[in-house]
């Protein structure tokens, strides 16, 4: 049956979806600054992030609505709670990038990752990315059966940050303490990302089902 | 007026306290495990971190229920949809508590951190379980005039970071990239502790005035 509630709710999901693919953009132009140095794609992705914590507010704003007018129980005010988390996550995540544009920034003329960490480093960035671009599709969709998808790359990512630890931790690391501190800290921003648009591909199965999942 | 919402409300924020408290703990064992080389006390801080999730999820079970059956509107709502933000807060902050006993752990028996830094990192995780404590104090009592007491103290974590990481990344370091990676991370971790705190805070500005603000 579609009605104003079922109305407010689509809005808020394609809110949602469009601020993910913010995101993803986000991730995309981190990663190109990172592997190019190129400053201004730097401060692109640091400045536009204003623009992803101004449409979380919007979304607050359109679900507080929704649930004051509508007072949603049950399934509904679990999926219209779940939003409000999911936006959160988006938030965070476009701050993770942010960090990623600044490691970026700092190095320019040069690029933080050494030529032969490039392959590593770069299919992390990928992943994560890829990651986030499912999870807006799974949002998009609505499409909880999707988001099992995401385990094998989260579990990928988890497996390149651990290989990338034993080699910067190697006693032939040839690439000093600023290196190692930088990749150490990329490790952990591309993890993250790939940790929260898992775990916003989860919250759809929350959103789809009105049933708490495990991993909420 | 006291009623059924405002009993309910004061039970929500009596837990928010209580997992403040145990999330205060976690910050404080990891510390100590941190500093002591103890594997004991981290795999305590681990293993206890299941408690932290538990209480997070029967918080979530109250706030719906509270959601439900009591509809509230405006300022009400807020107060509410803000303490299923701050319990999700407080379990990332258990998360980076964990993060920090796994540290602890992995250099057992050696301590992590090197004689000379200790009174830089100690000093972070003082400010970081101080912050914990006061927000925990904050929530209790509803009291937002003291949520600005937190600002300098993050002001001062901040510092610190950047101190530490040029010391880290200093021609004269002489303590190897292991250690440099491990002191990277912590400085993350308690920094991000101390900003989950402080948000922690801020939220409280807005359960008292259910008004949004700025920092949320």
């Amino acid at each position: 049956m579609r009605d104003a509630f079922t109305d407010q709710l689509d809005a808020v999901h394609a809110d949602l979806a469009r601020i993910c693919e913010a995101v993803r953009t986000a991730v995309e132009r981190a990663t190109h600054a990172l592997f190019t140095g190129n400053a201004a794609v730097a401060e692109q992705v640091i400045s536009d992030d204003a623009e992803i914590d101004r449409a979380r507010e919007q979304l607050e704003e359109h679900a507080f609505e929704l649930l004051s007018r509508q007072a949603p129980v049950a399934g509904d005010l679990r999926t219209v709670v779940a939003s409000l988390r999911m936006v959160g996550e988006l938030e965070r995540m476009g701050d993770l990038s942010v960090h990623v544009a600044k490691i970026a920034r700092m190095r320019v003329p040069q690029v933080a990752v050494p030529d032969d960490l490039v392959p590593m480093i770069g299919r992390m960035a990928q992943l994560a990315e890829e990651m986030v671009q499912q999870a807006g599709e799974i949002i998009r969709d609505r499409d909880a059966a999707r988001a099992a998808d995401l385990v094998p790359d989260e579990e990928e990512l988890d497996r390149l940050r651990s290989e990338l630890f034993r080699t910067l931790l190697a006693e032939d690391w040839q690439h000093g303490v600023e290196t190692a501190v930088d990749i150490a800290l990329l490790c952990r921003y591309y993890e993250r990302i790939g940790d929260h648009a898992l775990s916003l591909a989860t919250r759809i199965v929350f959103v789809v089902t009105g049933q708490p999942s495990r991993e909420d």
